[in-house]
């Protein structure tokens, strides 16, 4: 195979001749030695280098695309130069005519080794965008999916040889691409000669080779080469259901879009909604078929978007709360509504996707993550799959606020996980000014401490409320509203600026310093805007508030107890509800314990980048399935300390709890004396605690 | 355990004191030693002894009976008494007060081993029923059901330990019956909390072992002890579906019933029905419907019968002929109607009952024997495993003749196989005076070599026609006709009576001996029968059977010839038609190749056999799986030989083979010298090839 060219190439050669040519693939870093005339792609199979290929060497799938990394690689002692590879082939400049090869790609399965090389597998980064409101980080999963793409050429009936077609094809299956014991998806089944005629004995299979049966299935089979193949990642939240559109052949996000859960028309909370099913006997089946039908609507979306047809998808990953996990299942979610909890099912889940009635390819399949507990559902095992707390040597809290906030805390030893009741004070829904986040609502306050005066933003207004020009810019909009996310703003900033007690009392003395403290019956409420609608901040949203945060503290506290910590090195918001607050607020309010501001991150919609992370590889399937029958649960009702955590947690920041770190960044408000004995306060949290 | 009684155990026991004692079980003749106090179910598996149990050792489901053998077995050593085994506790004591328990039975699960026993597991035989015109043989399977149903406690769900209530069903089955990595059916996954809480977290589960994929399946989930499931074993053969009704438990058949194929109204035969689909868009898809349509109601024919619900079913085993194989299965047949004959699939294949609309359980199964050729079929290779060649020292000979003769040969040395092309000729399809078998049809025949004056029965008649009253009994059906097994006979009879000769022509020169012999145009006809019909058998008639009669045994002279043998040792006829034919006759007319005719026997629906060993011994699936993939397959059409020996085979018996074992028995006529000069046989037989 030794090819001659320029001088360059011979004198590398004798150099080199005591010693098979070197090569190093990156970004993954292994490196071997090759002959001279190996292909670069069987070098990088031989070195477990990750390089798709559909057409199995044949130069027209254009999947095994690398290029060759030019200079002097000092370091690794390469010098290496697209002299050291073979020239285009016939075969590989018929792809680059027919079909393009950009400028520096080459085929790794034409191109051969013939010198020392640095060879770049390019790498697409699958999580880039963004899903309706809910922000995704960069980052790039390792692609091992569960479907691969494999063309083969059949050898034609023959009288002699009387085995089926079916047979025939599974044998070069076999053959070629070292499939054993192949299966196939029974609709497939009267279609496969009718493929094979059309194809001319050349077809493109689809293997599935994460199905729960350990054997590998054909899950599709187009006549000719098929070189592309879809996935869809989906997280059904209460709210909202999230979907990406993947192409499992290069891991690109070809679309990413939300739409409402209709089951909201049933009830806007889990609760409500199994009360739904409690009191309707179609009620199941109701919001089963209505968040299916929103599943396959939304699937059209990405699909347009993506420019797919959805028969072009083969392999789905779904992640949802345990309530909406049973409903999407077509499970009676009911026994979710009472102690113990049960879940019907825990563990990871497979279905053909037409099984659950999702219109996509026939072959699709269908997996469901494993579910933690009653109220830690495949959306926490999602997000934990997502951050990997199992993964760390720090100890990472990893929260997900909704109406249920979803705990779970622990580092690569142990890892512990816990729901607490937050209810639905976070998202708005018991705040007397709050409204969804949307245009006029406002989502960003501060209070100067001197003055107590506010300053705010509203969604779809770029300025501030105190700058020129805002009520002209705000008019279109109006102000509306608090959104959700900002209320926990509010109230922190209100705690800063002494206008509440580290009790959560509203100082009805401060109503002589500022105009903005005006008196609501028997407590006081902080005037935050005068405008076409008056909006204030009640003794009451502030209660709801501390009812709420000390739930989430309280379940923290019992996990951090459980685990013999007094601190946590990392912490992790996930959801929506974390995209949007300032963890500074938050840990201020108490709602997390004290860490460095740092290591506190928003990871947006975490438990969706953990559907897509086992959708693009299969090995975060098992991974997330280990992970989770490992995970310690806490059943905080069960835990008798959870009261006195929950009463101390009731205070700014907490009651017995330092918060040292957070103490360097911020300044804390003078304590004041008077405020545990306030008639007003007293009196209301006595009735909050009723 | 030690249980002082009678002084006879006592004395025993010290006798025995330094042993535990010997147990042996019949009819498998395994035997070992067991503790004092073991359970004789327990004895029994440790022995790989087959006993059933649903219940789990819990005295509840009576499916492990067994029965102690008194007396001395000298030849075993062995004194066995009903005293050496534990009387009944209070389980057993409640089963027989509750259920019933037969004199002298006992629960295994519950009967311990107190001294050396002889221990009988009753046999149900299974083969025992007639299908429609089908004999089966006598004879015992033994049992290994892909299904079993499994009884357990399941936990009741703990905050402290969420696993879904599936999860712990599975953690149970495990548990108390060692299953591992349990998938479930779908459709159960919501009935799961329903189905343990109506228990009260004891449920049955019905467990399917031979899944295509490797891991156990739970197909079936009943509160409570749920102590029966059934399976059905159908052969889907061209004229008539034939089926079995059996329980998976007991072997024992419940219901046997037959029905015709509704696509004979599609077409009579296998080829017309492939025109039927090239020539109609819809004709594939109708004449699916229609089969399946009649197995759904088959099935609640043989239920009716058996008095089981249809939803009991859990396991199903089909066979047929490649084209009904596929036209079940959804399959366009087209390719199996022109070379090369490419079946869409040839092994074995698996579905849910359902997924091919089968109305029995849900989480039943559906499996289907692998096919050997485009010719030789699913049932042929049920009959392969009924008959089992490959499993004989001596030379086997299997033939199932129909439309298209199957033919397998072979030994446990080598096994081949070929279909021929027969025609319909006999099954009465092309013979002149030919009928369907049915009051009136002759069925027997004789001829008087010195009077050429014949005798017969017909279908309905007690009596031969030479016989007093014949004529007053067979008023009533009159005599129609020639049954198709018949025309063997009488051709048979013709040759022996020198009616025709070696070549098959009519001698017209007897004409001057018998009136019988009549002329018809240029040849001459024998009149079989003068009444209401005037029944004659032409020189046509004569020329079908012997292209059909040709074909066969050139097929089988091929697969000879493949084997390098010049005799075969035993022969079995399969089908309906080789159980009304005499052997001796088709061995005469040379269908068959010379052998011992206690050697040839009839076995009835012997593909019908081989479904019901399938369905009762999952064991025998793998057993005809790898039987299959090991036949060498002769086509035919493509081997140059075949011409010679059909043209060989035309003769009476042959023109080259000899028949020595025949000849012991049977008197062959005198050679005709001047038939083969005969000028209507040259000329019948050039047309006949044409």
């Amino acid at each position: 195979m030794r090819i001659e060219g320029t001088s360059e190439i011979e004198t590398n050669m004798t150099e080199a001749a005591h010693k098979d040519p070197l090569v190093l693939f990156m970004p993954s870093g292994k490196r071997g030695r090759f002959p001279v005339g190996t292909p670069v792609l069987d070098a990088a199979r031989s070195l477990g280098v990750y390089v798709e290929s559909v057409c199995g060497g044949r130069a027209t799938c254009g999947r095994c695309q690398i290029e060759v990394q030019e200079g002097n690689f000092a370091k690794h002692k390469i010098v290496s130069s697209n002299d050291h590879i073979s020239p285009l082939g016939p075969k590989e400049q018929r792809y680059a005519s027919v079909r393009e090869l950009p400028d520096g790609r080459r085929l790794s399965c034409s191109a051969q080794i013939l010198g020392d090389l640095v060879i770049d597998v390019p790498q697409d980064t699958v999580i880039n965008a963004q899903v309706v409101r809910k922000a995704a980080s960069d980052r790039v999963i390792e692609r091992n999916a569960a479907v691969q793409l494999c063309y083969v050429e059949v050898d034609e009936p023959d009288m002699h040889k009387p085995l089926g077609d079916l047979d025939r094809l599974k044998v070069m299956l076999e053959k070629d691409w070292g499939w054993k014991d192949l299966l196939i998806a029974p609709h497939l089944i009267p279609q496969v000669q009718g493929i094979l005629r059309k194809g001319n004995w050349a077809v493109t299979a689809a293997i599935h080779r994460d199905m729960d049966s350990s054997r590998p299935f054909i899950v599709g089979l187009w006549p000719g080469l098929k070189n592309e193949a879809y996935g869809i990642a989906c997280d059904i939240g209460s709210t909202t259901i999230a979907m990406h559109l993947v192409s499992l052949l290069s891991g690109r996000i070809v679309g990413s879009s939300g739409t409402s859960n209709p089951q909201i028309r049933f009830g806007e909370d889990l609760m409500s909604r199994v009360s739904y099913v409690m009191m309707n006997p179609d009620g199941r089946e109701a919001m089963t078929k209505a968040v299916r039908e929103a599943v396959n609507s939304l699937i059209g979306k990405v699909c347009a978007e993506g420019e797919v047809d959805r028969h072009d998808i083969l392999d789905m990953v779904f992640v949802g709360n345990p309530i909406m996990h049973h409903l999407f299942l077509g499970i009676d979610p009911t026994e979710l509504g009472q102690a113990p909890f049960a879940l019907a099912v825990s563990g990871a889940l497979q279905y053909w996707a037409h099984e659950i009635d999702i219109d996509v390819n026939r072959g699709a399949r269908l997996y469901m993550l494993p579910c933690i507990a009653g109220h830690v559902g495949a959306d926490a095992a999602g997000a934990t799959l997502s951050e990997g707390p199992y993964r760390q040597d720090k100890m990472m809290l990893l929260v997900d606020v909704g109406t249920n906030a979803e705990i779970v805390l622990g580092n690569k030893d142990r890892v512990v996980a816990a729901s607490s009741p937050t209810g639905p004070a976070f998202e708005g829904a018991e705040i007397s000014s709050g409204q969804r986040a949307a245009p006029g609502a406002i989502e960003r306050v501060r209070i100067d401490p001197e003055t107590l005066e506010p300053r705010f933003r509203v969604i779809g207004v770029e300025k501030w409320s105190d700058e020129d020009g805002f009520a002209e810019a705000a008019a279109a909009v109006g102000v509306t509203g608090i959104c959700g996310s900002a209320i926990i703003e509010i109230v922190a900033e209100m705690y800063l600026s002494g206008i509440i007690s580290q009790d959560g009392v509203v100082d009805g003395a401060m109503a002589a310093k500022s105009p903005r403290i005006i008196p609501n019956g028997r407590t006081f409420s902080y005037l935050l805007h005068e405008g076409q609608q008056r909006i204030t901040v009640t003794q009451n949203d502030i209660r709801a508030i501390q009812l709420a945060k000390a739930a989430l503290y309280a379940g923290i506290k019992l996990l951090m107890e459980k685990l013999d910590i007094d601190h946590v090195d990392t912490i992790r918001f996930a959801g929506a509800f974390g995209s949007f607050i300032d963890p500074k607020y938050a840990m201020v309010l108490g709602l997390i314990p004290d860490c460095d501001l740092e290591e506190v991150k928003a990871v947006g919609n975490a438990a969706g980048t953990g559907a897509l992370m086992a959708l693009l590889n299969r090995g975060h399937r098992r991974e997330i399935e280990q992970t989770v029958s490992k995970i310690e649960k806490i059943e905080t009702a069960l835990e008798s300390k959870f009261q006195e955590h929950f009463i101390n947690a009731m205070a700014m920041p907490n009651k017995v709890d330092a918060f040292p770190k957070l103490s360097q960044v911020v300044t804390w408000p003078e304590p004041k004396v008077a405020a545990d004995d306030g008639e007003g306060g007293g009196r209301r949290r006595r009735r909050s605690r009723e």
